[in-house]
């Protein structure tokens, strides 16, 4: 490849292994595996996780729902509060294949109740600390009400949470400590409705529990995403090894700052998008910086890293050594803080062997 | 519109207006107007400032400027450490267009000079502060060296600066301080090398800067782009008013959580990007709200604000009467802090009489 623009570069190897990991361990404990394409939102991808047994998938929005059909997905959940704006397009969806959506409110399961057609099944979203979207799940009286308003055509089906607070854990024991209080809070849903709905299917599923639990006792299925690419955040986080990320942005070098040590790249806020990881000594890294070889990358260059980005700019604070080896117009890797905003930035990938893969919303660009 | 799911507004008059008051100042000040098209990126954008009797722009990468090209702009400002991996490119548009480039080392203009076969006018980028990229104004022996380094068939022009430390300014006087330091350095470095360089032309421009002075001695051309649309981040600054903010994300609300007034919309960082101004308090804001009309939006709605953005989600804290006022599949608009992040990541608008402006990356998509 010439990389003469930044380039997002997909590691098969590596993507395969980490398809293959977590494959393992959902077979291990005997749970259904959902992964969450929103990361790669790619049909290649896709076919990769087909390949090791998946046949249900999680999906973040309508249109990438829409896409996954085309791309014979057959049964999808949509894992975001139902924008009731789109319920044309989800009874096309729910005539042709299983779709699972998530609700929290009366008003929107009695609406769908009016205007669909056709049957869907419904996940009633779960706070279990996140406090992002759910129903707080000690809300029990709350819960029950919106269950009851699951009217046909639409199917209730159990419960669903994600434990986005794993993110925010400051170890690796915090982290478990937030997978375990969100698996006793969905059994203790469980049991409390059981007896009006004896078949409630329980879902869970964030990168960080998912890759370190080993412990899912009572769960049906997970739905982790990122994991398929991991990123700078989740090896920050200790989820991951480094050479477990996937995906590495190429960026060419167009300028050298010596009194400063600083190496510029295009490679920008718009292909790496702006989430960033606090250093140790307060600094905000945005992108760990990479040899590229023939095949893959080599580990994250020793003290090198984005300290900031413009929409077009790359700022990188390099090591003497990394700041001596790479001359203007060389290409530079940088592994993104954020893979799944990286590759949406990105909207394609290419592979060691010069293929392109495609992206939800356009096939890769690579030159 | 029906705004099933997350689209870019843009607000014409608006706009135009903003067009208006800097293309009114340029001539008031005698000044060469090339504003920067990074910020909207749009064909049909560009032809307003046309009709405004601009004929030079500015763009911050190649694949930009061949986009620009293609739509009959003959004078074109590459405003970005030239990356010589894209010299074959650059000897393309340089065959029918007038194409100027930014360089600050030897390594690059070396390399074009064995490698261009069309002329390309060289500005030098000067560092007056900002410390991105360029050659730190005081370091003349160095300017010296990089500018005996054109060479045919380059031609040197002259020094172009971006005064982006304007962006870190904490009060109108600061932002002046800034650029009067900034034309300061400038017109010394013409004075400087004026015996060897009798033509040299001084360029500057950032959006702050270019909006709040009202001197521009010794100046030939300024450049910004971001007012076009300016954002929440300029309003914030003090540089705008909130009625000039050009663009507004409309979001489809799908949940809300009365014990904590938040509204939770479709509308996330894969729209938005993660920039984010610090309120007062210290917490982040991601964009301002305002009420949705058929031709346009209110003022921002009052102690109402986005708190959080994920992949898909936007979390707005909403004031009692805001949260009262929205229900779940009503639509909510949400002015962003960075518009040339929210616009590149939208890759199209569409206004309020229902046409779509394109994007360098794609045609509007709405819906």
């Amino acid at each position: 490849m010439n990389f003469t623009r930044p380039t997002l570069i997909l590691d098969k190897k590596k993507c395969l292994d980490n398809i293959r990991f977590m494959a393992d361990k959902v077979r291990r404990h005997h749970l259904q595996f959902r992964p969450h394409f929103k990361t790669h939102q790619s049909a290649q991808a896709g076919e990769w996780f087909r390949a090791s047994g998946v046949s249900r998938i999680t999906v973040s929005f309508v249109k990438m729902a829409e896409y996954f059909a085309a791309h014979n997905w057959k049964d999808i959940t949509i894992a975001f509060p139902f924008n009731i704006r789109e319920t044309d397009t989800l009874n096309r969806l729910a005539a042709e294949n299983t779709i699972n959506i998530v609700a929290e409110s009366e008003e929107t399961l009695n609406f769908l109740g009016e205007n669909l057609k056709h049957s869907v099944n419904i996940f009633i979203k779960i706070d279990t600390g996140y406090h992002r979207t759910g129903i707080p799940a000690a809300k029990k009286e709350e819960i029950a009400r919106v269950a009851g308003s699951v009217k046909q055509p639409l199917v209730f089906k159990g419960f669903l949470a994600h434990a986005g607070h794993s993110y925010h854990a400051s170890s690796k024991d915090e982290i478990l400590t937030v997978h375990g209080e969100t698996m006793e809070q969905l059994r203790r849903l469980k049991e409390e409705f059981q007896s009006g709905y004896p078949d409630i299917l329980l879902s869970l599923g964030d990168t960080p529990c998912c890759t370190l639990a080993d412990d899912f006792a009572g769960m049906d299925e997970i739905r982790p995403g990122n994991f398929v690419f991991y990123d700078v955040y989740q090896y920050h986080l200790g989820v991951c090894e480094s050479e477990q990320i996937a995906i590495a942005l190429a960026c060419p070098v167009v300028a050298k700052h010596r009194e400063r040590n600083e190496i510029i790249v295009h490679g920008g806020a718009v292909h790496l998008s702006k989430d960033f990881i606090t250093r140790g000594d307060g600094s905000k890294s945005f992108g760990l910086a990479v040899e590229l070889n023939q095949e893959s990358w080599g580990k994250p260059l020793k003290d090198t890293y984005v300290k900031s980005l413009s929409q077009e700019h790359g700022v990188l604070k390099a090591a003497a050594d990394t700041f001596e080896k790479f001359q203007v117009g060389d290409v530079i890797g940088i592994l993104p803080v954020h893979s799944c905003l990286t590759a949406d930035a990105m909207k394609g990938y290419v592979t060691f062997d010069g293929k392109a893969i495609e992206h939800l919303e356009g096939v890769g660009n690579f030159y």
